[in-house]
């Protein structure tokens, strides 16, 4: 396994493997590697000539309140992981290369942006999408994988794609789970014992609305209640951010869940914040 | 001349020769061509496997009161130039395709794009930006060309392709001039005989303060006065909307032109907006 530090010799060899028809999947993460990475890596390898993984902490889409600085890092641990897995080069790029002096440009999604977490996180998603489009620039991929659990990131990263008529193809694999339900995430490190069999709430809360659709029950405002409901009958659960029944393309609540929709929730648990969502109703 | 209209067949074409290692060269056009384009055409050609020129009016940099509407169109005439000059592909999209239903997504370079141009056209330059990231990712040229008359445009553009790490060169090429030193531009064709020549007042302005400076006058308060001078010397001005003494990269004015800078102005005349700019100072 490769690995580059300098964006321009990223792309140089990226370029490289395209003049030679070979297709390169490439695994954006930020790091502290866990199995729904490992999913994203395998598909990547699978699908592809050249797998590429990057680990990047973007400063850009952290808020100045948010957990930037303690962020979870195991660079060493990771790469042993990524090696193992079998991609071919890895991209580490430092943020004073990724954001240079004079640096000034910004990629925002309008719309989609503003909804669900980014109402609680403002600037969250230009962030994200400044830091994707520089990130598929540089490894100029055929697909790039990402995880369900961060949805609206999908959404949004889709949209951009289509706008600026990138050429990749945009691949959204099925969040990983731990036993109990709980969404595999980076953030999960922070929870103490109590704060982590709490969790297992959200996927709960999920599950059973998701089982009331297919029985039937498909108001938007009952659901919602149900939702919330099984949120905060967990006392660790200090504020459900928000919980609902979407439309998976607009990001818009749905009065009624009668076709394909998302159902998906933020909460923190203790000083924790986690999301989730799951695909429900009919023709899901 | 292939003309292509849609952006995914434009991409795919260029995609193909990108992967016979063939380079392409990228004129983006507004159309009603004139001798300054026609200039980035050859050197385009000239420098590059295959020449790609496209002729898009750009809803999106416009202001809603200003002249999207009855900007100059030559389509025919356009096409025919473009043909004997040896373009190679002609990429002619519809303003639906470029921005579909549901579009959503912009580029914005914070700083450069609010000084001179930008504090007169607010958005003008996001709009830029936009479709410049569009046109470069479905054309993918090895290099594009713009003319040093837009100079802002040229600035913000080269930012955007930095800091997104786009895979692209972006030649400034020389303003190509009338007999009388007005800067040639599709706008020109609003102006009525009189306005017409009036209007070389503006290199005049620019051509005298680059004297100045060589003759020793540096201090930038006396040059703006100098430049403005000239400029409201001519009755058919009616408007001064900027003249100074630039820094050529961060586009700020400086107080002494005591190395290489930048003259440049904008002007209405009658009800026609004309920009010109040249390099000036030790070291141009």
């Amino acid at each position: 396994m490769e690995i580059i530090r300098i964006p321009k010799v990223m792309r140089d060899a990226a370029e490289g493997y395209r003049l030679r028809a070979k297709s390169i999947g490439f695994v954006p993460t930020m790091g502290a590697l866990h199995e729904g990475h490992m999913s994203l890596v395998r598909m990547a390898r699978a699908e592809n000539d050249i797998a590429v993984a990057s680990i990047f902490v973007n400063p850009l889409q952290f808020g100045p309140s948010e957990d930037f600085s303690v962020y979870p890092r195991d660079l060493e641990g990771d790469t042993e992981r990524l090696r193992k897995a079998g991609i071919d080069m890895l991209f580490l790029p430092e943020a004073p290369l990724m954001y240079p002096k004079g640096f000034a440009t910004s990629v925002a999604v309008e719309g989609l942006s503003e909804k669900l977490c980014g109402a609680y996180r403002p600037g969250h998603f230009r962030g994200v999408a400044t830091v994707v489009a520089k990130l598929l620039n540089i490894t100029s991929p055929r697909r790039a994988y990402f995880g369900q659990k961060d949805f609206q990131q999908t959404v949004v990263i889709k949209r951009m794609v289509k706008d600026l008529d990138m050429a990749v193809e945009i691949m959204v694999c099925p969040t990983a789970r731990e036993e109990d339900g709980l969404a595999m995430s980076s953030r999960n490190r922070y929870l103490s014992e109590a704060e982590r069999k709490a969790a297992a709430v959200i996927y709960r809360a999920l599950s059973e609305t998701s089982e009331a659709i297919t029985s039937g029950i498909i108001e938007g405002r009952i659901l919602k209640g149900l939702m919330n409901g099984i949120l905060r009958s967990e006392p660790l659960v200090s504020v459900v951010q928000y919980c609902s029944v979407y439309d998976p393309e607009t990001l818009d609540e749905v009065a009624l869940a009668d076709r394909a929709c998302l159902l998906a929730a933020a909460v923190m648990i203790g000083r924790t914040r986690l999301i989730d969502n799951m695909h429900a109703g009919p023709g899901r």
